[in-house]
């Protein structure tokens, strides 16, 4: 018998991936979007908002662990730590599990997806919620940027995909990037969304926090729930996480964190940071930026 | 107006990826498949291989090009050089580039699918069959390796994937490496299927080849066409591809390439040489090999 | 943005129907089945068992309707009316509108469903199973139809389809059948898939009731929720549906039945009873009979 | 293995019917429009336009001898009509099948679809374009409705759905309907898209044409190919075909037509023109009429 439950995400009008659900655990609409978690086949149990999955159980460690630790180890123990979204609280985990970090601020707009993760996403944050260096904050991102009177030596960007009109379309801009740095010390990292389907969106965010930080460098992961490359790009004007040797990153780990990694190491630092000639070239020759008047967008 | 013709790739009864075609240009069936040539707007012309997509004009650069160089390069001035399958042409195509080759020999099982790509595969072969360095010969690939009288500097090995009961199921096992080893003076690659798919196959043949080569490494890419990362595992006794240098790529390529590659060079090396902890994990725990007796195979 | 969430009802392997679900209500495995209770943007609440929408709350008055309707008016003021599955409880419902019966037995094997209809499918069954004139059964149909030492004015048959191997298929046997008439004083009716998908499942009943009943008439109707034509198959020793004129049949509407009907009256008896000639055709051709030893199945 | 090469038919955003190709004859892009000429499994082969299947080989029939034979044989013998679309010559041939026919004018507006139908479509046409009966115009069909100083004893119209500003959408309305009476003596019909999927359609053409004409009725058939009901609407001064008898039916069948029908007999005749309560009830509830300027469509 052929399976008959799907969820089909569409990347573009010429393009989707059908999932198989094996079981529907739990659905929620908030004024922001549409919550599904789910247990596919494939995956496990997976976060969906808005047909987009978020993150699976069998592979979110590879999306976190690349957006966190390369920033937090290329910094000098990082303290105070500032996370933008990141509404399961995976990201929020990672942080926690570098003994320097004193503070981890998360900011989210939707607070009925946090509400959703802490009773549904145990697997996620894994408790981090809880956890006395956590303050969490429900609050547009932009808004509590503007406005905030700390300055962080880190600060993580973990938002949706800039997609037309959204509350996050204007966090991927010049002018944000410019609100960010006032109140970083160390560096930032934003994910960048996806190589293989938005390689324009990619090296755009590249090039527009160029004008911003002196350092900036793009790391690139594959993610299987993803369906294809996940973008990163680290700026800072002090140091970057591509400046790390493969040996430095393994002796920073074995110092600086607590609880193992699955994904992260010197020799994925490697794979993560070695750019493809095809995309690298592409990088290079980005010449458009992302400003509050122009924003950039995902294809819808 | 929706999309309405569509390619469904079944990676497993619980996965698809579906793929809007904007035109069919040619259907063939042979006597071992079902060829079908259309054009996606993603990728432009592509090849399908009962159901499968062979390779596609805008990105089969990454395959081809990701099975041939690394373990040419990593070989002393190979000029005899076999090919077993690679029917588009291109693999021959990126092995005619390197200048010290005077003879390649491709051996394809299917002459219909030979002559389709003659006629449809300009793109690809660009001309390959006709070079004077060039011997086709239309014969079972496991037939001609144990029959023939001559030794290569290399064999590249560019065949379907094992699917149960196909032609290529059995030239991934233990013993059709050893009958290749016999004919092998350099080194030889076999592409390995995909390990976002198939992770236990990739591993698999790649221990299997440890039984029987002294050194052996894997890379891993990823191919958008292919909807995921594909491996690819290089053998041999004397010389390994892993063991050049960043440097020593660049320099290499220089010098014996003849035309421009537009993905292999020294940064993409070690990108496709550093492979993430937990796929190294998988590898390096792995301990079944595939034989006749019990042949490795991808999900139906 | 496309619907990402979809139901896809597979009829055969080369066809199936997507239906986009805008939320999911229930889901529940029992020994017998997965039940997924959904709502479609096209069908609202529908119930879904093993991959096939059972109803839907927008179209499920036309295969009750014309299930129940034309046998029981073609009866003489039926009083003891059995039924065999039914699950969602609108087949009793219909049952329980006609004044003249005093008791309806439903028989069904999955307690698990009945709970579950019980508790989510109150504008199915509208309350039903409470009525003092019913008497639920959990029991094998079969089983009860050798042991019961009842006689019935009425049999109804609505199970799920003969699926290969499942608990139904064998209830759609001349045995079974036989079994049937020996407890039936008047007239019985089966569904009988449908005719757009296995025109020779829907022929074969047909067939081997005519081996045991003397007056045996099939009728078809249009259900939007199951993609295509559906078949019923009538059969008595004594009386017969398409014996009803359309004002016959009005006039005992009018007389017989409490509340409201939406589909059936005579002017769509007219419809229902007229088939068209290439299926007609079809029909008169049949010579198979589904038995024990070699029973009809449904494609798989 | 799971079929891969598949027709998407979208009926609304919510709702699509999945067909397996097991092989493409011919494509052609037109001024007007995308033809793709397919083999299905189920339906053999079949021709697309723009993603919605025109017809396929094996149920053509149905639809071509309800849209015809009502009409004519409700006449008394006609001898010169018109057919207004009708690309695949289908509509032509039962046409010609009337022994009273002397002239079959047919207006099409798009020559490559007919030159396509001529050279691929030979199941269809059975050389009816060839026939010393037929007159072929390419032009505008409304064009051709204002200009022709012929007047016809029936009008046949077999237009592509009015899909919202496509050149079908006008032909639709009740100004063209008046335009048509201008040129008709006995009567007209009209397809009338699907009562499943654009019911509203339906019952707006219904009541549009009772606005022009004194006597008016619909008929529905079941189309496997189009995944669903069709609707027909049969308008007249003067006769109707619904004052037809299923006795009278068979008669003027066997007296006037030269030829085997499949579908149409005195039988069909009365399920066509009985029609479901629901819908019955829906038809008489209109109000709407479509206009020049405010124009019916079919959901996009």
């Amino acid at each position: 018998m052929y399976e008959w439950h799907w969820h089909l995400e569409w990347q573009t009008p010429y393009e989707f991936h059908g999932h198989a659900i094996s079981k529907v655990i739990a659905e929620q609409r908030t004024p922001y979007q549409r919550a599904l978690l789910v247990e596919f086949y494939r995956f496990g149990k997976a976060l969906i908002l808005d047909g987009k999955i978020q993150s699976s159980v069998v592979d979110e460690f590879i999306y976190h662990e690349a957006l966190v630790h390369p920033l937090l180890l290329s910094l000098n123990y990082p303290e105070n730590v500032l996370i933008l979204g990141g509404g399961e609280g995976a990201t929020l985990r990672e942080v926690l599990k570098h003994k320097s970090v004193r503070k981890a601020t998360m900011v989210d707009i939707d607070p009925v997806v946090i509400d959703f993760a802490k009773k549904y996403l145990q697997e996620w944050h894994q408790g981090a919620f809880d956890n006395p260096r956590t303050k969490l904050v429900i609050e547009d991102g932009s808004k509590f940027v503007r406005e905030t009177k700390e300055t962080y030596d880190a600060v993580i960007i973990d938002l949706t995909d800039p997609i037309k009109d959204s509350p996050s379309q204007l966090l991927y801009t010049k002018e944000f990037y410019e609100d960010i740095k006032k109140i970083t010390k160390g560096g930032i990292v934003t994910q960048a969304t996806s190589p293989s389907f938005s390689l324009d969106v990619f090296s755009v965010v590249y090039n527009t926090l160029k004008q911003v930080f002196k350092k900036v460098s793009v790391s690139i992961v594959y993610v299987p729930a993803f369906d294809g490359l996940w973008g990163f790009v680290y700026a800072s004007d002090n140091s970057n996480p591509i400046e790390l040797s493969k040996e430095e990153v393994d002796k920073r780990i074995s110092e600086r964190i607590e609880g193992k990694l699955r994904f992260y190491d010197g020799e994925t630092h490697n794979t993560m940071f070695s750019i493809p000639k095809y995309i690298r070239e592409f990088l290079e020759n980005e010449k458009r930026i992302s400003t509050m008047s122009n924003p950039i967008a995902v294809p819808a």
